[in-house]
This record gives C-alpha cells, sequence and structure tokens, in this order.
C-alpha cells in the first residue's frame, strides 16, 4: 500500500471504530441487542465505505468529526446487509471473515432484529448530526435511503439471487453489482462531497470516480475468488466456480477480467484529473482497491 | 364507531393508500421485490398509525397531503415488522388477515429483503418532502429512527421474545408494549404535531394522550385474544393463553385488564382536555380504540 494511504488508514479507522461502537453504546435499549449489533460492527472487515467519507473531506482539508459519523452509519448498513445476507435462507454462511456469524452466536430471530435495528439506527446519526446544516442532514438521509433500498443495494442483491439462477449477460452483471456494492461506494464518495462542499462539477467528477472504482472493487473480488487463498480472503475460496455462479471472469476469461479490471482503474484515474485539487490519497484508494489479496 | 370518526377514516383511508401504493410503484427497483413489498402493504389492516398522523393534522386545520405521506412512512415502518415478524425463525406465521404471509409467497429471502427496503424507505419518503422545511424532515426522520429502532419498537420485540421463556411482571409487560406498539403509536401522533406546527403545551399532551392510548390499544388485544373470535380477529384466538404468554389479563384477570384498560382511556381523554381546540376526533379515536372487536 502507498505511503500516504497507509498512514491515512492507520489514523483514521481508530476513531471511527470509537465513534461507531460509542453511537451503538450509547442509544437505550435491551443489553443484548446491543451486544447482537455490536459483535458484527466489530467483525472488522477493510471499512472501505467509511474511509472513502473520510479521504474525501480529508482531500478538502475539512475536518473529519462528521465524516466519521456518516461513515459510521454506511458501515451500520453494509453490516446490516452481511447479517441478513448470512441468514440460513439467504446464504446460509456459518463464518464470516474466520469468526461466526451473527445467527450462529445471537440465533435468528435475534441477528434479524440486529440488522433491522442498524439499518434504522444509520438514519437517525445521520439526523442527530447537530453541526450540520438540516438541508445537509435531509440530503445525506436521501440519498443513503436510495443508495441502501430497493433502487440500491437490496434491489442489487435481489438481482444478485435471481442470477443464481441462471447465466446473466455483461450488462445485467453490471447492473447487479452498480446496485449491490457499487451503490453505497457512491454513496460514500458523494457523501463525502456533501460534508466537504465540493462544487457541482467536483462532485459529478466524484461520482464518476466511484462507479468505475465499484465495479473495479467487484471484478476483483471474482478474481481473488479464483486466485487467493480460502487463509487469505478469511472466506472459502473458489466458491463461485463450484456454485456456477455469473462472475466476471466466468463471462469474460480470467485475462479478459483482469482488462475490464484495469480499463476501470483508468477511467477512475481520469475522473479524478478533472478536479483541480490534489487527489492523491483517491489514487491511492484505487490501487490498493485493484492490487489487494483479501 | 361514532359519525365524525367514521367520515374522516372512509374519507381519507382511500387517499392515504392511493399515495403509499404510489410511493413504492414509482421507485427503480426489481418488479417482484416492488410486488413482494406492494403485497404485504396491500394486505390492509385499520391504518391506525397513517390516520393518526391525518387526524392531528385535521384537527389543526392543516393541508393533509404531506400527512399522507408521513402516514405512508409510518404504515411502511409497521408493514416491514410484520413481515419480518412473521418469518419462520420468529413467529412463524403463515396467514395474516386471513391471506398467506410474505415469506409463504415470496420466499424467505426476498420477504426479508422487502421488509429491509421497506424500513430504508419510510426515510426516504420522509426526506424527499419538498414542500416541508429541511428542519421538520430532520425531526422527523429523527423520531422515526428512535421510534422504530433499538430504543423502540425493535428493541420491544426483543423484550416481548424474552417474555415468551418467562413470566413478566407488570412494570416489564408495559415497557415492552410502550416499545413493540407504543413508540411507532407516538411517532404517529408527535409526526402530526409537528406537521401541525402544535405549541410545545399541545404536543406534550398529544404524546401524553399517545402513550395511554398505546397501552389501552394492547390492552384490548390482549383481551380480545381471550373475548373474540378467530373469525372477528381474522387470526387465531386464545393464542396467547395457549402459549402461557405475558399478557394483561394473565397478570391482572380479565376483570382487572378491563379496568386497566379504562384507567388509560380516561387519562388519554383528560390529556386532551388541556388541548384549546376541538379535539372531538382524537376522542372518537379513543372510544374506537378501546371498544374495537378486532
Amino acid at each position: 500500500m502507498e505511503n500516504m494511504l497507509k498512514q491515512f488508514i492507520d489514523h483514521n479507522i481508530p476513531q471511527l471504530e470509537t465513534t461507531m461502537y460509542e453511537l451503538v453504546k450509547s442509544i437505550k435499549a435491551p443489553a443484548h441487542l446491543k451486544e447482537s449489533m455490536l459483535y458484527s460492527l466489530k467483525a472488522g472487515g477493510k471499512r472501505i465505505r467509511p474511509l472513502f467519507v473520510v479521504a474525501v473531506c480529508e482531500m478538502y482539508n475539512q475536518s473529519l468529526e462528521t465524516s466519521y459519523t456518516v461513515g459510521s452509519a454506511v458501515e451500520m448498513i453494509h453490516t446490516y446487509s452481511l447479517i441478513h445476507d448470512d441468514l440460513p435462507s439467504m446464504d446460509d454462511d456459518e463464518l464470516r471473515r474466520g469468526k461466526p456469524t451473527n445467527h450462529v452466536v445471537y440465533g435468528e430471530a435475534l441477528a434479524t432484529l440486529a440488522g433491522d435495528a442498524l439499518n434504522t439506527l444509520a438514519f437517525g446519526v445521520i439526523a442527530r448530526l447537530n453541526n450540520l446544516s438540516a438541508e445537509k442532514r435531509i440530503e445525506l438521509v436521501n440519498l443513503l435511503s436510495v443508495a441502501a433500498g430497493a433502487e440500491g443495494m437490496v434491489g442489487g442483491q435481489v438481482l444478485d439471487m435471481d442470477g443464481e439462477k441462471r447465466l446473466l449477460n455483461l450488462k445485467e452483471l453490471e447492473t447487479v453489482h452498480v446496485n449491490k456494492t457499487g451503490a453505497l461506494l457512491r454513496f460514500s464518495i458523494e457523501a463525502g462531497a456533501v460534508l466537504a462542499n465540493a462544487s457541482i462539477s467536483d462532485r459529478e467528477a466524484l461520482v464518476e470516480y466511484a462507479h468505475h472504482i465499484g465495479l473495479a472493487f467487484q471484478i476483483q473480488d471474482d478474481i481473488l475468488d479464483i486466485e487467493g487463498t480460502s487463509e487469505q480472503l478469511g472466506k472459502t475460496a473458489g466458491k463461485d466456480v463450484a456454485s456456477d455462479k455469473s462472475t466476471y471472469p466466468a463471462l469474460l476469461t480470467l485475462e479478459g477480467a483482469k482488462q475490464k479490471l484495469d480499463e476501470h482503474y483508468e477511467l477512475a484515474i481520469e475522473a479524478l484529473q478533472k478536479i483541480d485539487i490534489d487527489t492523491t490519497l483517491l489514487r491511492q484508494f484505487a490501487q490498493y482497491i485493484v492490487r489487494r489479496s483479501n
């Protein structure tokens, strides 16, 4: 990982996580419900979505306090989607990042409700950001609702389920990922632009960057499922091929998928060149996403 | 039912439902996801929560347009909670209001996701109320997040699950219901007060009314489970007794529960007397809630 990005991540993840855990600890709710919510939030992961919110604010020299809370909101949405996705009626996964999944520890009923509570809490923590104007808070609530709901992430999960029954074509596969993983990544980067008062043209360039980074992220996920080891990934490698899932390598061959990855990486970097400030941090973030091994 | 209330309900339910269905139809999402969301929204019910939002606005002579959308948001939250509650891992109900439950028709995975999407959409439709100030929209988003989440409805469901394992005392039972059903009723009435620009003292009186109406509603539910027929209720009567569930009649005897119902009804009516405008509509609403037979 490039040096500037590494420093940025090492510095900001602890503050981000402290903020996020405190937002859950401070609510008045049954102890085991909070425990179940915190269990999955603490299960780790790369924190890519919240780091994007913070990174955009950092790039525009904004105070980062608010970005930790907005980042926490998007991580709550991401985490609830994983809890529900792991349920026996969905992907039926018993392990995630090497740890037992939420329903294995707390039972299906509490896991379902912990997911629901995280979904709802995400909107509450944005609404309570008193140092941000009501206009900006409402804009963020609206963007998050669209990105997380039927028009975004949840819609993408539904399309992805359909894709398990038949082989999708490239356009359909792209639609799945633009929604399933792309929508929250786009929200993260656009939310950073809202917090940083970025100009309309900067914001458009950032959204374009987000679009290509989202697709690059997914293609690299598909490639890692083939080239990575289960140990590296913290989950079973080779699962996509074994289940005949629609993936970029399945549609384009492994070489074709790598070429597609490079294309989206290049387009993401090009989008950044439309912005007049120093965008090194997001350039390094793009490299990290396409080169990561887990 | 009293005449004024009957007219109010007959006039407003069609407009409310038209608004609510349109809010789902107009989003860009996979067709069968929208179908599953609409299936449960259209399964009917008394629409008590949205009618409370509209009733408060009507009482203060406000335009009702916005209240249909805010009412739709709270009905979306209520509906998603029923979809998830009916899942095999929760209450495992195959019928609701005489119709097959969502997961029976669409499968557990899609039912889970339709619930998630309704939860998220509720916040989006409030955020997009462009004829309402950003300050009011943010206040409503915050109130709804608290009422619907771990601090309110979801927290109450968790406490209710705990109550299935042991007999609760009266204070614990009240805490369950103040959260599980009370929080959304309170939101509905308080949201009406926000939309109607009610004074602080009026708003406090309305919240007090909501508190007692919420408990009266639940006590009448418990009484109907004993005195009602399955045909009247549209669900199996006598289920609470059969399952040894903590209820008001179980703790207080049937007569004691009826006395408690009257007490909360009287306190709700007393709260309304602190308000200077004509509150006939909410008085009749209170009567309807304690006298209803389903």
